[in-house]
């Protein structure tokens, strides 16, 4: 049974203030037709995100009904989010303003196999100096948001996998993260992180599939605009999921996991036994390093890194087909750092399994495309993830 | 952006009869507390479903508040709808009435490699005879549910896929059914519908997966009491996953396909390589029928039929895994005609598997179990759809 509280509920004041920003400046009038709703719940809800400071009256337009009708904008310089991204490799830290646009960017240092205090510290660090480069008084963040991999408990702040180090697990990440910084902290998937991301880089789709690689191989799905949760927000461990039946034995309890067959690590262990590409990766580089160096290779014309890739390309398209015919989506969009440069292989490899073989072909077609910065995606969907939470907590509506 | 029109509606009808089906008979004002509605908005629900005959005053219970309060139930014989499900191996129906109670059941003759247009005169016969069973006038039939395979146009009633012959692609098989019978028909997806079914039989779970086994493999998702419809009714295709990167190529374009290595049609191709298990499958007997000849051999401790039914287990379960892992889901019901008497030695193995390599297991267990009938669970569903079509339309409501 649907819930009654979702069913009766106001619109979010996500949705207004995404109308404002999408259209520049609005009236309560063209909002209120836009939502289809009356003239005095718009009034409500305009009259919330004033009070918020997202949102200032811009100027008028004339009216054929008496007094002119007054225009809303977004306030973009009132408030900013910070967002973070991290896995074992790599990291990285954006600021985000109300209109979601980035104001400065950082990469973190890669946490490796320290410990969560260590790490927890370099990302207050990087916070830090990610304010001063945007020039942002702390007073104007809401807070933070802290994308990384799971199975995560999202609502308590906490990772619930002993990876990479068993200290890890059952940390309070948030709260730390909080008491370091002075900021609230919510937690997300990376993989939904950087759906949340591409739709506020400007994606127009309101649904659509990400498939995320960076440390990992993991996915995300945005559903009429809204994250896929499913009973708590674990699902669409894409890189968990089985390419081969009887397959190498994963950490994760499963067999011949797709991580395990086309995720950087494992295509960095297979380019070592080939000596001539073990020489282009760095001594004592990570393994995502690594990855970038392959791909960097493959697209230079090396045979063997470029065979490497079409194995990864391959596994991935196959367990792609398996997200789209048990989703039934009609975009795929792919993110997260390991496709930098060897993005757009990817991107045509799984267009053309799609085309072949997804299982609702005949009913419509699957688009394959690359976020519009894929590094970057996940850390903006993480900052947007605290203005979201914001706007629909019980004290803003 | 979520929809405006979903945030704003009114309760379904159909959770509001839903409510007076659990508890037997309510009064208006306990049906506003259950539901967090005025008074008034639950006045104008009840008379909605009072004027499509669907409830009536069963009496009255004191009130501190003057006037006695009338008490309202279900009119479980005032309406009654017809469900059907069929794929190529077989087909059932049976009629439900509005209390969710199945007054008669038959099965149907087996479509085979018959035309649309043979098949569709059996279901009308079929139809017309479970009329008969359960005593039930024309005028009272709501309308016909029509569970089947797909990829299908749901909303057009139409399947888009060649089996089992070419002349079942794009047949008007939902109007042509309706001219046969004078009926309304609603076409829904078998293992979709199994989930609804389920709902209807009692399934107290309001979030689960159907892991569907019939001549096929499929899969349902029911999230928040409602059916996971993706972009246009075709996901959950379990059946067309593949388990097997380099497996054998399938007629739907994947390769090494669940339902190649695991389903029914699979299992008996391999039985009949084993002269002494080939001895025991019926001569010319479909392979719905030769898999439960095949499930009964291994129940009674043919080696070989086990060992057969064990290959099949040991995928399927594989393939729920991966069903869990991206669902992130806590509740695999089994329905279809195949698990008809192997049921329980499925779901056991099952069982194991999920425990030992679903992802998030340290987040929270994913229970497995039996539909309360496997193989009617569908029917049933499919007799529920034209209920809740009728319910959710803009006249009704």
């Amino acid at each position: 049974m649907r819930s009654f509280g979702a069913d009766t509920r106001m619109p979010t004041l996500a949705a207004v203030l995404d109308l404002i920003r999408a259209h520049g400046a609005m009236s309560r009038v063209e909002l209120a037709e836009a939502t289809g709703l009356t003239a005095a719940t718009m009034t409500h809800a305009v009259r919330k995100l004033i009070g918020l400071g997202l949102v200032h009256e811009v100027g008028t337009v004339p009216s054929n009904q008496g007094s002119p009708r007054r225009l809303l904008g977004i306030r973009s310089d009132a408030r900013y989010m910070v967002g973070i991204q991290f896995d074992t490799y790599a990291g990285i830290g954006v600021v985000v303003d109300v209109a979601g646009d980035v104001v400065a960017q950082r990469d973190l240092p890669a946490p490796g196999r320290r410990t969560p205090e260590a790490v927890i510290a370099d990302i207050a660090a990087t916070v830090g100096l990610l304010l001063e480069d945007a020039a942002v008084p702390r007073e104007r963040v809401l807070g933070i948001g802290l994308a990384t991999y799971g199975p995560q408990d999202r609502k308590a702040g906490i990772l619930l996998t002993p990876q990479p180090t068993p200290e890890w697990q059952g940390h309070p990440l948030a709260a730390s993260l909080s008491e370091a910084t002075g900021f609230p902290v919510a937690v997300e998937n990376d993989a939904t992180a950087a759906g949340i991301g591409i739709q506020t880089l400007g994606g127009s789709a309101s649904s659509f599939a990400v498939v995320y690689m960076s440390g990992g191989i993991g996915a995300g799905l945005i559903l009429d605009g809204h994250p896929y949760r499913g009973a708590t927000s674990n699902g669409l461990e894409l890189g968990h999921i089985s390419v081969d039946a009887f397959g190498p034995p994963c950490d994760c309890g499963n067999r011949g996991c797709l991580d395990r067959v086309a995720g950087p690590t494992s295509i960095v262990a297979q380019a070592l036994d080939h000596p001539a590409l073990a020489e282009r990766i760095e001594r004592g580089a990570d393994p995502l390093t690594a990855f970038l160096s392959i791909a960097l290779a493959a697209l230079g014309g090396d045979r063997a890194a470029a065979d490497l890739i079409d194995t990864s390309t391959q596994r991935l398209a196959i367990a792609t087909v398996t997200l789209v015919n048990l989703f039934d989506i009609g975009r795929v969009v792919l993110a997260g750092r390991a496709f930098t440069d060897i993005g757009p292989v990817y991107r045509d490899a799984l267009q053309t399994m799609l085309d072949a073989a997804v299982f609702m072909r005949r009913v419509h077609t699957v688009q394959v495309e690359l976020a519009p910065d894929v590094a970057q995606a996940p850390a903006v969907g993480a900052a947007t993830v605290v203005l979201r939470n914001l706007l629909e907590s019980p004290d803003a509506t």
